[in-house]
This record gives structure tokens, sequence and C-alpha cells, in this order.
């Protein structure tokens, strides 16, 4: 492929996951609120600040490429962002149901993210654009850190009572 | 939590996750006439059958379970095959953006099922519901083994060609 063919490719994706971050920064101090746990709330704040910094770095990345981020509505995190929504409407006045199905909609969230960070940093490799490919693996780490650490807090929310059966 | 409830999340994303797989049989069919490359086009064909597989599979779980799968439709799902749709309109002219472009909506599509069937099988674990559970992991499995070919496929489709810069 040619490599201006590839590059627009790569500003285009960088647009949907840059619509997509902010569109999670508006749902992350929901989602924290509706956390009844003391350590998924923290879970939620702390991806909230997590994800301001990837916003930051998106925005570096775009001001080095000379384009804007504008210019896309991520529909995969709008559709993701929905089915998180339904669930907590769901489940609104049952705390242990919503704090599962919380983390479930957000490991959604951290999967889309970990799929379309994964294209960047290929095609940003494949472009020789070494420095930025490195800005981007930060960002997945911290999405691995984060599904990582929502299994952990899963495992221990659904615990079956055994008293209760 | 209470084991009856956690079943009724266990079922509620079951319905979810049936729904989602029901889409991507719709979509793959048109994911394979885009595609270019003959390799592309039958790691298409070849999910495909898998996916019918893996349907099969719900099925069976729900008649164990004496509940019906119908009943949810998946806007997550919805979401990302809404954007590969829009991702194969915009490259309809251009076959190697459009390949690039369409394993990485693909690979959106598997994370998306990752997310889910981890959730699930940790869920039937607690369940203790361990045949259900080896049933799910088979299509995890598969859904990380088609991952992990999409990627090998981007590699070698996304080659910038030297000669053209």
């Amino acid at each position: 492929m040619q490599s201006e063919k590839l590059k627009e490719l790569f500003i285009e994706e960088l647009k949907d996951i840059f619509s997509a971050e902010n569109q999670i920064t508006k749902a992350l101090p929901k989602m924290a609120k509706a956390a009844e746990t003391p350590e998924l709330k923290a879970a939620f704040e702390q991806h909230l600040e997590e994800t301001q910094g990837h916003i930051e770095r998106l925005q570096s990345i775009f001001d080095q490429l000379e384009e804007s981020p504008k210019g896309k509505k991520c529909k995969g995190m709008e559709g993701l962002l929905a089915e998180g929504k339904e669930a907590m409407e769901e489940h609104e006045d049952e705390p242990e149901e919503l704090e599962a199905a919380l983390i479930c909609a957000a490991q959604k969230v951290e999967h889309y993210e970990m799929a379309t960070y994964g294209t960047l940093i290929s095609w940003a490799k494949e472009l020789e654009m070494d420095d930025v490919a490195g800005e981007l693996e930060k960002t997945l780490q911290e999405e691995k850190a984060t599904d990582k650490k929502l299994t952990q807090l899963a495992e221990s929310s659904i615990n079956v009572e055994a008293a209760s059966e």
C-alpha cells in the first residue's frame, strides 16, 4: 500500500478513537456514581483521569501531524455506551447486579479500545512513526491494566452467597 | 450475590451475545464479498461457518436452561457493524485501504465477543455450570484464533510499498 494512503487510514482511525475517548469521559462519571463498592467507584474515577491523559496524548499526535481531531463520531463506542446505559437503567434498584453489569459493560469498552490502539500501533510502525507508536503503546498498556483490574473486581463482586442458595 | 440473580444476569448477557452472533452472520457475507485478497475472503468465510457453530452452541445452552434466546437486540454489535459498513462505503473504490479497514472493523467485533464470552465464562463457573463454561470456552478460543489470524493478515496487507514513496 502507498504510505500516503495508509496515513489517511491512520488519521481516520485516530479520529475514531479520539471521539470514543471523549464519549467515555462523559460516561465514566455516571458509571462511578452508579457503582456501589468503593473499589469499583475508585477504578472508574482513576480511569477517567487516565482517559483525560489519553485524549491529551491523541491531541499532541494530531498537532504533530498538523491534522484536526474533529469530524468523526465513533458509532462503535456510541453503541457500547448505549448498551451500558440500558444495563444501568435495568438494574437501578439492584446494587449487586448493577455492579456486575457495569463491569461487564466497562470491559466491552476496554476491549474496543484495545482493538483500536492495537491496529493504530501497527499502522504507526509501518509508517515509521516510532515515537507516535510509543505514545499509543503507553495508552494501550493502561487500557489492558484497567481491563485486568475489572476482571479482578468482577471476580470478587459475583461471589455467590452460599447461605442464600 | 444470590445465585438466582447472577443466573438472571447470565441469561441476559447470553441473549446479548446470541443477538450479536446473529448480526455477525448477516455482516460476514458482505465483508467476504468486499475483501479483495483470497486469504481475507477465506478467513471471513471460515469465520462465518464458525459463527454458525457458536449460535448452535448458544441455542443448546438456552435449551438446557429452558430459556428462550429471543428478546434482546445487541446495541453494542449494532454500533460496531454500522462502523464497519461506513468504512466499507468510504473505501469502496480503494481495494487496499478497504482491506485494512475491513480487518480493523473485524478485530473490533472479535474483541467485543472476547470481552462478552470472558464475562459469561466467569459467571458460568461461579454458578457451577462447568459444562456450559466449557462450551463457551471453545467459542472464546475460536474468537481469539480469528483475532490472531486477522492480525497476521493485517500485517501483510499494510506493507507499505517502498517504491511508491
